[in-house]
C-alpha cells in the first residue's frame, strides 16, 4: 500500500494523479517497478512497447511462463489502485511463492521459479488509452496484435505515437519483437480492484471474474453551422452543440433501458467555442460496453438510428470513427477454477496463509463458491486473451468508485488478494504437473 | 474591400481568421490601420487600452469630436467584415468629407475637419471578448467604465489581462487616461454589417439601428462525480455532462418560446474528459440577449429555476459567475434621424453621392422611411453610450451569416453605406451649427 502511495506521487499534474503512455512519468514508474522487481529476484527489462517486465525463469530455460500483472498508466485525475495494485501484488505473489518454494533470492540460491513454468510480472505501459484514445497499446504489443497504423495516432497536443515512442527512447521498428507466441505462455493472471459496487454491496472481499465486457469506442462529430449568437434566429440555426447534447441524453436513455449495457459520453467539445457564436461543430466520444457482443452491437444500431433522427430534425450532419472494438473476453474455465480455489483456500475458516505453509497446495475446508462477477470495465486480459488463457481476481472497492481520486481498496482485502492469487498459482502448478504427467 | 482582405490575412490561425485582444496580430492590424489613417490625413495614436485612433481636428483645438469607428478584433474562426468594415468605412468617410469640404490632405492644406467638431476614427481593440471572456474592453476604457478587477481575467492559457497588456507594450497603470469626458464628444457613429437576415429578406441595402440588445453572459459549472465508465451503474452515476446537456436544451426551449430573446450555449467542456470516465464536471457558457432588460432578466430567472430542477433530479450541483451584463442601449433620436437622412439621401432616386457634391447637405427627393432594426448583437456603442450619444447604420448581410468565414457584404452595399454615413455626418454638422447658433 505504501508503494501505491509512492507511485501516486509520480504524476504530470501536482495534486492529482495523471500518468499517461510514454510520458516522463511513465519512465519513472517503470524504473521504480523494475527496482522492486529486482528486489524480488526478477530479471527485468523494458520491452519495445514500453512494458516493464520482470522474469523468474523456470529451471528449464525453454519452459513457458505464467504471466502475472496489470498496468501502471492512469486516466486523467485517477485513483491510486486501478492497475497499479495488480502490478505490485504480482511482485508480492512471486516473492511469496519463491519463499514458499525455497527459491527466494535472499536464501542465496539462484532465483528460480519453484514451478515447472517460469513466472513473469508484466507492468503494461498503456491500458487506459488516456493519451492516444486507443486503449491496451502495451498488452496489444505483447499479444502480437499491434497495428502499425497506430503509430500515427495523435495525442491532444498533436504528438504522434511514433514521435512519443522515439522521445521515450523506444525504437518503433522493434515493436513486433515485444510479441509472445502462445507456446511461450501458460496463461495470464491479473488481480484488480472491482470498478463497481457489487462486492461492497455483498460484504465480500474477493471475486472470480467470469468475463470482460465487450467494448466499442467511437469518436463522433456533429456538423452544423457557426453563426453569430445574437443575430441568428432559432429557426435559422444549425447548432451542433444542441444536436450533440440530445445525442448524449439519447445514449443514456437507450442504454439504461437495457441489462448489462453501459454507454458513456466522456469527452465533449464545441467549436469554435466562443460565448457569442452558435457552435458549428461538436465532437464527443462514446464508450459502449456489454456482456455480449451481439447485444452491444444491436444497441449501437439503435443509437445510430436515434442520431439520424436527431441530426435530421436539426439539419445537422454526423459521422463517426470507431477507435476501439474488443469482443467480450471469457476467462478460461481452468483459470476461473484456480482463482476460485485460491479464494476458497484463503477465505476458508482455519486456512493458513500460503506464506506460512509448506510447499504444495494447501488443504482447505470447502467453503461456499466464491462470487463470480462479469467485468464491465476493460482490462489488459482483453488483449492478452488473443494468445493465452486469462484469469482474473477482483478485490472489493468501497462504494465502487474508480477512475477518481476517491478510489479505494482496504489493506486487508489486498492481503487476502495476494494470498488468494498465490494459492491460485500453486493450484495451477499442480494442475500443470498432472496434465504434463498425463501427456 | 481589398483592405478587408488584407486584414483577414493577419491571423493567429493560418487558413482561418482569428485575431484576439493584445495578440501579435492585434499589434499588426493596429499598425496597418494607423498607416491607412495617416494616408487619409489623420493624426494617429494607440491609446493605453490598445485602441488605434486617428484624429482630424477641428479648427478650434478645444472643439469636441465626432467619433466614427468599430473594432478590429475577431471571434475565433471569424468572417472578414464584422467590425473591420466599420473601421475602414470610417476612414473613407473622413477622407470623403475632407475632399468634399476642401480640407483633404492631398490639397496641400493642413488636414482639418470641415466641421465645427473634429472627426476621430476609433479602431477598438476588443469588442468580441474572445480572449478574456469579457467583451468591450477597448470601448469600456474609452468610456471610462474600466474596472481594475478585469486585469486579473485570464485567457485559456492562464495569461492574465495584465500580463498580456505588459507583453503588448501597454502600461496598465495608464488605462484611465484612455477615458474621454462627455464634453469632449459630439457622439459616436458606427457602420456595421447586420448580423442577421432581416435586410436580406426585405431586399434592402441599409437600415437605421434603433437599439442594441440587452445582454448578459454567464459561465456555468455543473458538479457531479467522476467515476469509471464501465463499472458504475446508471443509478449510481452523477454525470455532470448529462446535466449540462439537459441545461443547454432547456435554454433553447425556454428562449425560443419568447419574442426577441436569444440564449446561446457557445462553450461546453467536460472533465476529466476521458473516453472511459463518467464526467464529474461540466462547464458551459450562456449568452442571453433581449430587446428589453426586464424581459431578459425574467427569462434568466426561468432558466435558473429549470437548472435547479435538472440538477436536483440528477443529484448534481451547479453554480454560475456572471461575466458580462450590459443594459439595452437605445440609439440617440438625433443620431437615428441623421442616419435616416443619410440613407434617404443616398438611396433617393437621382441623388448624387456626397463625393460628387459640393459642400453642404444634399437636397434629396424624399423617399420612404428607411428600415429601422433592433440589433440583437452587441456593439462598441454599448460601452460608448455611457458617455455620449450613439448612432448606427446596418448594411445588408446576405443570408445573415456572421462570426463565420462565410460572412459577407457586397461592394455595392458598402459603397452605399459610406455615402450614407458621410451624409449623416454632414446632416449632423448642419444640426450642430443650428443648435450652436441657437444657444
Amino acid at each position: 500500500m505504501a508503494r501505491c502511495d509512492e507511485l501516486a506521487r509520480i504524476t504530470s499534474t501536482p495534486g492529482a494523479i495523471t500518468r499517461v503512455h510514454l510520458s516522463p512519468e511513465h519512465a519513472r514508474v517503470n524504473r521504480l517497478a523494475a527496482e522492486w522487481m529486482r528486489e524480488a529476484g526478477l530479471q527485468t527489462r523494458q520491452d519495445p512497447a514500453g512494458n516493464q517486465l520482470g522474469l523468474l525463469p523456470a529451471a528449464d530455460p525453454d519452459a513457458p511462463v505464467l504471466m502475472l500483472g496489470s498496468h501502471l498508466d492512469t486516466v486523467v485525475n485517477a485513483g491510486r489502485y486501478d492497475g497499479v495494485v495488480g502490478v505490485l501484488m504480482a511482485i508480492e505473489v512471486v516473492r511469496l511463492l519463491q519463499r514458499r518454494g525455497g527459491t527466494a533470492a535472499d536464501t542465496g540460491a539462484p532465483a528460480q521459479s519453484p514451478f515447472e513454468f517460469g513466472l513473469e510480472v508484466a507492468a503494461f505501459s498503456d491500458e487506459e488509452g488516456a493519451r492516444f484514445g486507443k486503449a491496451l497499446l502495451g498488452s496489444s504489443a505483447v499479444a502480437g496484435t499491434w497495428d502499425d497504423a497506430w503509430w500515427e495516432l495523435e495525442d491532444p497536443d498533436g504528438t504522434t505515437l511514433r514521435e512519443a515512442a522515439l522521445e521515450f527512447g523506444l525504437d518503433p521498428g522493434r515493436v513486433a519483437s515485444a510479441a509472445r507466441r502462445p507456446d511461450q505462455l501458460v496463461g495470464y493472471l491479473e488481480a484488480h480492484i472491482e470498478q463497481g459496487p457489487e462486492l461492497h454491496a455483498r460484504g465480500e472481499s474477493l471475486a472470480v471474474v467470469s468475463s470482460i465486457a465487450s467494448a466499442r469506442r467511437f469518436q463522433l462529430v456533429v456538423e452544423g453551422e457557426a453563426r453569430h449568437a445574437g443575430g441568428t434566429p432559432y429557426d435559422m440555426r444549425r447548432d451542433a452543440l444542441l444536436g450533440a447534447s440530445e445525442a448524449a441524453l439519447a445514449v443514456e436513455r437507450i442504454c439504461s433501458a437495457q441489462h448489462h449495457i453501459i454507454g458513456t459520453v466522456g469527452q465533449f467539445e464545441a467549436f469554435p467555442g466562443a460565448m457569442n457564436v452558435v457552435p458549428g461543430e461538436a465532437r464527443f466520444s462514446l464508450d459502449l460496453r456489454g456482456e455480449f457482443d451481439g447485444e452491444r452491437d444491436r444497441v449501437w444500431d439503435q443509437i445510430s438510428r436515434e442520431l439520424d433522427e436527431i441530426m435530421g430534425r436539426r439539419r445537422l450532419r454526423w459521422h463517426t470513427r470507431e477507435v476501439h472494438n474488443a469482443p467480450a473476453l471469457f476467462c478460461a474455465p481452468l483459470l476461473q477454477d484456480v482463482v476460485s480455489e485460491g479464494i476458497r483456500a484463503t477465505l476458508a475458516p482455519g486456512s493458513r496463509s500460503a506464506a506460512g505453509a509448506g510447499a504444495g497446495v494447501l488443504a482447505s475446508t470447502r467453503v461456499d463458491d466464491p462470487t463470480t462477477l462479469f467485468s464491465p470495465a476493460g482490462h489488459d486480459g482483453m488483449a492478452i486473451g488473443a494468445i493465452t488463457d486469462v484469469g482474473m481476481l477482483f478485490m472489493r472497492n468501497p462504494d465502487g468508485v474508480s477512475h477518481h481520486p476517491d478510489e479505494a481498496v482496504s489493506f486487508g482485502d489486498v492481503a487476502l488478494g495476494i494470498r488468494a492469487l498465490a494459492e491460485a498459482v500453486a493450484h495451477l502448478a499442480a494442475e500443470h504437473r498432472s496434465t504434463q504427467g498425463a501427456s
